[in-house]
């Protein structure tokens, strides 16, 4: 498939009128975008401008609707819990970030769960919307059930992934990943391609390993037995329950606090069944904040300094190659493909703004 | 080797006496002794009674003092810092979980870590002591470097185990793993045996993935590279970066916070230079509890009901394993092999307690 580049700003203000045009306000509209537009700078294009076709499609459907308001149902200094009701996953999230933010610069700590939401987007956007105020971010969101529990076949939880973000020089640390080995979009690429999936990826209909994208992928369209192992694989030996634990524990933080659908209950791909964790910790609750960010900057240059495998020549840390993703992005502009491109310019249609007076 | 089996009220007044006779007040030897028998209970025989010879040398060696008593070096109403001073790992890691379950008890939340202490044991201890509580604990601990980064071949971070618990029924949700895909008593266990590694267990000295036990201990022994992988092994397509930055979290959590050794700082097998955190989080802020304590219990019952892989008749929960272990030990005794027992009873004689009164 051929790839074109867009510049980046261009792509903000045409994504953020069309959700402008789908009813969003301009400050929603332009934080929905830069939620999308991060993925895209940080070279994760599976959660960029290629979903804004679900989105679209979400919010044509009804499963979205930008006229509702996300409902506090329970509050205290340190919480919250929000009813999604429905409304835009990245609105709805923001919004709770920012209330978890504000708690903890107040009491130190601060803890938001929403239920009954829609996808969200990258989960590490919100634990680094903390970062940026110097606070330690973590979230996490649970999924439709695609992973299978070690010794199981049947899916059971989310690829819910947990994100940890806190400053350091000259790179944040930034951990986003999914409690599975790889998420679907990894199957779905190696199907594409033809080529056999890497062991410990995937179980068939048996709860065995299959290195064959497309049944799996099959399988998991038709609710059949069968998914994604959790980190780890599928044998103890090689740490499944380790994996399989953190998915709990993911779900623990999103659908059992929210009292939302926990992932065995997630329908139709999360389409307003989805919970979220947000969770801050100021952590200047542990002495001079300055300090903390000077060893934790230090840490991460042992990291990258110390001596490589080899046939390796660099050794990265958490959100450094998102960081020279970015760069590259908004010098070259974003990669999108032909389908996404098309897809693009038919929301615009759809919604009356005129793709060809963007780009 | 072979095995006896001592029983546990036996073993318990024995190992408590005997650091009564090093000097701990009678909570103090009781406490340090709760903490290895656990382990022992729950089946993790590589942090029971066999390590009593561990705490006994560094005892006589000066590297733990009894007398000493950890500082506070700074607080507030959600958060302490406490400087170990070479204390007991286990002394002084209980007091400072007890901290933290008290500040979570007035603030929702509560976040305690200690710098300069020794090895404390099964980091699920500590996190137990909080849902024992009803309330959510974690803690882990760092440790000497043994863990290589992705593409590396130095040991940069330690084993460092993170802990999760909280209450559920009829097991709690008890998750206690290293951030390696491996403790290094596997490799020892492996090397016994004669048996080769399993693939992305371990890396050789150049940071290759090497399946030879007795070459890969002798590296790490003699502080030559090479050592054990993340938690997904040593290709990112097993998602070795996940686990990886998971050892980078552990990190984060004690030496950075606390602002003691980081893991590539610790020596000598973490003797005085150890950090821990203990964090509690009162998740009666998102609502009621025993709803809450409902929806993990149910949540977990799912798992274990949900269909099993073709060959298995069991899915577990975290937790679960152990509290078999446990009825199996209370009834039946804790197994404890030639070494160990000769160890328990010239440990004894040094303190002048006499095994053959006990058992």
């Amino acid at each position: 498939m051929s790839y074109i580049k867009l510049p980046v700003d261009r792509v903000r203000m045409y994504c953020t009128e069309i959700f402008r045009k789908h009813g969003f306000t301009d400050e929603e509209a332009a934080g929905i975008t830069d939620v999308v537009l991060t993925a895209d700078l940080y070279g994760i294009e599976s959660h960029g401008v290629q979903r804004m076709i679900r989105y679209h499609n979400s919010i044509v459907r009804g499963h979205v609707d930008s006229s509702r308001k996300a409902v506090i149902e329970y509050e205290t200094p340190v919480s919250a819990v929000i009813d999604g009701d429905k409304t835009m996953g990245q609105v709805t999230a923001r919004m709770a970030m920012q209330m978890a933010i504000g708690k903890a610069r107040e009491r130190g700590f601060g803890s938001v769960v929403v239920k009954n939401c829609n996808h969200y987007g990258i989960a590490g956007y919100y634990a680094r919307m903390a970062a940026e105020q110097e606070l330690l971010g973590i979230s996490a969101t649970n999924t439709e059930a695609i992973a299978i529990p070690t010794f199981g076949k049947q899916p059971m939880l989310g690829t819910s992934p947990i994100a940890v973000c806190i400053p350091a020089d000259p790179y944040f640390f930034w951990y986003d990943c999914a409690t599975t080995v790889v998420p679907r979009g990894k199957l779905e690429v190696f199907n594409k391609r033809g080529e056999p999936l890497k062991d410990g990826w995937a179980a068939d209909e048996n709860g065995h390993p299959c290195l064959d994208a497309g049944h799996v992928l099959e399988n998991i369209n038709s609710k059949n037995y069968g998914g994604i192992f959790p980190i780890g694989g599928y044998s103890k030996e090689t740490g499944s329950h380790k994996g399989y634990g953190l998915g709990i524990i993911a779900e623990l933080m999103t659908g059992i606090f929210s009292g939302g659908h926990t992932s065995p209950h997630v329908e139709n791909g999360g389409m307003g069944d989805t919970s979220f964790n947000f969770t801050v910790i100021d952590y200047g609750m542990f002495g001079d904040k300055a300090e903390i960010r000077k060893r934790m900057s230090t840490l991460l240059q042992e990291l990258r300094d110390s001596a490589k495998a080899e046939g390796r020549d660099r050794i990265y840390t958490p959100g450094e190659p998102e960081m020279e993703s970015m760069a590259d992005k908004l010098a070259n502009g974003i990669p999108v493909n032909e389908k996404t491109e098309e897809e693009l310019r038919m929301i615009g249609e759809y919604v009356g703004v005129d793709y060809a007076e963007y780009f």
